[in-house]
């Protein structure tokens, strides 16, 4: 019965559906549908449950499960792996494959080098059409996608590649040379999986060779993982600007309370931040309560537009549309559009407050802090991401912090230091 | 000298230096080198500079431009284009790109029929390897890129594809039924662009055929374009998340005050609320102080906790990892979750309010709050997009008003209200 359900589902929404099950249900299917988890499936899996399935497999099943797989999808389940178990599943494989794997795991977490396969087909840039023709067809183990032929030197230093729709169309006496592409990037192993997604985007790149140190040739990264990674790099940094570092749904409830539990922290020392800026006011909110009332009216608005402001900079950061040339000009802009939106709710929030409580005094105190409130909003909400990612600190994760202690301190000293000359 | 530095770079990153430097800049650079914008340029910059650099070009370098492009990108950038210009355009094009065109806009935005390209190589089902190799060497229009041959029906119908490196490594007489893939799926011409972006990166397609409402073939989507759509897809979540509609860093900032006014009014709003809540309790503050000397950090940290529960949920959603069938166990999870954070960070501010204030019964309002605030922040933080998702709202758009709007209430009500029986 289970089989029938499985039977029609892409290796990635079983994946899925082992995902949004719990572990009583996750484990009963295991038992059942043991044998029938591919490497497709495992491939497939969040990070955070794949142990607890791989540690229900027999070794058997899974050896052979890893063989089916391409090398940059090996490497990707091995690399969460425990070593022993690690250990297990290299052995289980192929002395050739094992190499390729051993080699892509010894480069550095999220770079080229772990993203790439090694499945790659090759031809030296003096073949012609044909030669490459005849090549490919000679050879019994093709990857099972490839959309380019990569021509390298007599180094085995890639130079140029050909796309096989070009190389179908041409002659055979064609050499190679004349009908490669100009779309042609090479990436470093070393280098960073994001930028390399970045660059797939940027550059409408569908395959892209990897080199060594020595600028030779080492694997090749196809534009679907690049896809992925892009993804994976959106999921960051939405989490990272929500205050939740790094959290999937398959976390437990103590998990997700440990993760949590140091941004709350933070939040509760810049909280107190701004407790102690309203205590040295105490008078003046003892003499007028409304004072009080009119309170997280100043804090939101400005955690708002600070907000809003942040959001737009980390962003155009993460795309590379903010950059030198551009970030005096966009700083001024958001100085600017703060303060007519600070006039405008001015008026409002003076209109409010004169109409509430019956004082233009308290009426023009709000007015005021409010100018100023979003001033400071839409200012620190660009120089805060700008000055962290300048230090190297990735802003997503840092600035919505730094923005609202920002708002809520020179919002409540504006307010509240107004209010105590002008109502004491 | 100009030239000299276009030259070597790639059209998206002339694009984005357009983008970059500011209005009076630009006009020079187009006066200067406006020969040199193609095709290419224009379809990788920006629509909301788009218009402004199409305005200076002469008609006959922008029809010449518009030549060169595949009916994916021309339909990219005629739809943002006005009637006038967007005649003049389709007049430039030849009969047959036109039409293709034509029908392209036909379908509504944002859809499979805008983001398909009319380009595609097809093959009857009953040929053999060796009829599609030769049918594709004689033709002399093939697509610039493409991935995959796709089978058709006598009636036109998208049945298969065939992956050009498992043409060209079988043997000629092997009929293409027999070397078809697995990943093969087809979009319906109207589908959303979004769904189709996110069963890309899902099933790891490359290609995917269009169909009309008869089943007919239409065009074919490729991967680097529904990547684009994924990057953009993320950006109006970040943006929308962030309380900032659809804004982009070339808005003037006459634009950005408009756009982020109304978000604000909301705000305003329901920080009203907060206010109104607060008025009921004038009494109870004007009595103890410490009460609003506290009050902020019972509003930031219910809404720093509700962010965190909100921002996982709207991602869960977004990724499809959030649906019915795990809805309950996440939302128990953050319940609880929420109540153990409350109770860890009830008994920080306890003894945090005893010492600043020398009174237990004020460190007693404080955790009792912490504890209540934390617990309504975690539910309401699924609940929210859960329930906006449910009638067809985008939980990004709006969960976060209504979740801090939530938090502040209930944390306030339950703050001064508990202070009023107990201090009072
Ligand atoms: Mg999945
Ligand atoms: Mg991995
Ligand atoms: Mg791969
Ligand atoms: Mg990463
Ligand atoms: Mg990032
Ligand atoms: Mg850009
Ligand atoms: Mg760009
Ligand atoms: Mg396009
Ligand atoms: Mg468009
Ligand atoms: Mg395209
Ligand atoms: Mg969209
Ligand atoms: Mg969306
Ligand atoms: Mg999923």
């Amino acid at each position: 019965l289970l089989l029938e359900v499985f039977e029609p589902l892409h290796p990635a929404d079983i994946a899925d559906l082992l995902e949004q099950v719990n572990v009583q249900e996750r484990t009963k299917i295991l038992q059942l549908a043991g044998d029938y988890i591919d490497g497709e499936i495992l491939s497939e899996i969040d990070e955070d449950i794949r142990n607890e399935v791989i540690e229900t497999l027999e070794p058997s099943v899974l050896a052979e499960a890893m063989r089916t797989l391409e090398s940059d999808d090996v490497v990707d389940i091995l690399e969460d792996l425990q070593d022993v178990q690690q250990e297990a599943v290299l052995e289980a494989l192929d002395v050739v494959d094992r190499i390729a794997v051993e080699q892509a795991l010894a480069y550095p977490e999220f770079s080229a080098g772990r993203l790439m396969q090694r499945e790659v087909v090759i031809a030296p840039e003096h073949w012609t059409v044909g030669d490459a023709i005849d090549h490919m067809r000679a050879q019994s183990d093709l990857p099972e996608q490839f959309y380019h032929v990569v021509l390298v030197d007599p180094r085995h230093r890639p130079t140029a590649y050909v796309t096989l729709g070009r190389l179908m169309s041409s002659r055979r006496e064609m050499p190679l040379q004349s009908i490669t592409e100009d779309s042609f990037r090479v990436f470093d192993a070393v280098e960073y999986e994001g930028d390399i997604a970045y660059a797939f985007n940027q550059y409408h790149l569908i395959t892209a060779p990897v080199i060594d140190e020595n600028g030779r040739l080492v694997g090749v990264i196809t534009i679907d993982d690049a896809m992925a990674v892009l993804d994976e790099e959106h999921e960051e940094d939405v989490l990272r600007l929500g205050g939740v570092g790094d959290e999937s749904l398959s976390n437990s409830t103590l998990e997700i309370v440990k993760r949590r539990f140091p941004w709350l922290g933070v939040n509760l020392a810049t909280a107190i931040l701004a407790s102690i800026v309203i205590s040295l006011f105490e008078d003046v909110l003892q003499a007028v309560v409304a004072l009080a009332v009119l309170m997280p009216i100043v804090a939101s608005m400005g955690g708002n537009a600070g907000t809003q402001s942040m959001t737009v900079a980390v962003r155009a950061l993460a795309t590379r549309d903010l950059t030198g040339s551009n970030a005096f000009r966009v700083v001024r802009r958001e100085a600017v559009a703060g303060l007519l939106n600070g006039v405008i709710f001015a008026v409002v929030m003076g209109i409010v407050g004169v109409i509430w409580f019956g004082s233009p005094m308290i009426g023009f105190v709000i007015a005021v802090a409010m100018i100023v409130n979003l001033l400071v909003a839409g200012l620190s909400g660009v120089l805060v991401p700008l000055a962290l990612d300048k230090v190297g600190i990735d802003p997503a994760l840092a600035s919505g912090t730094f923005v609202t202690t920002v708002t809520d301190v020179v919002g409540f000293f504006a307010f509240l230091g107004l209010a105590s000359v002008v109502l004491l």
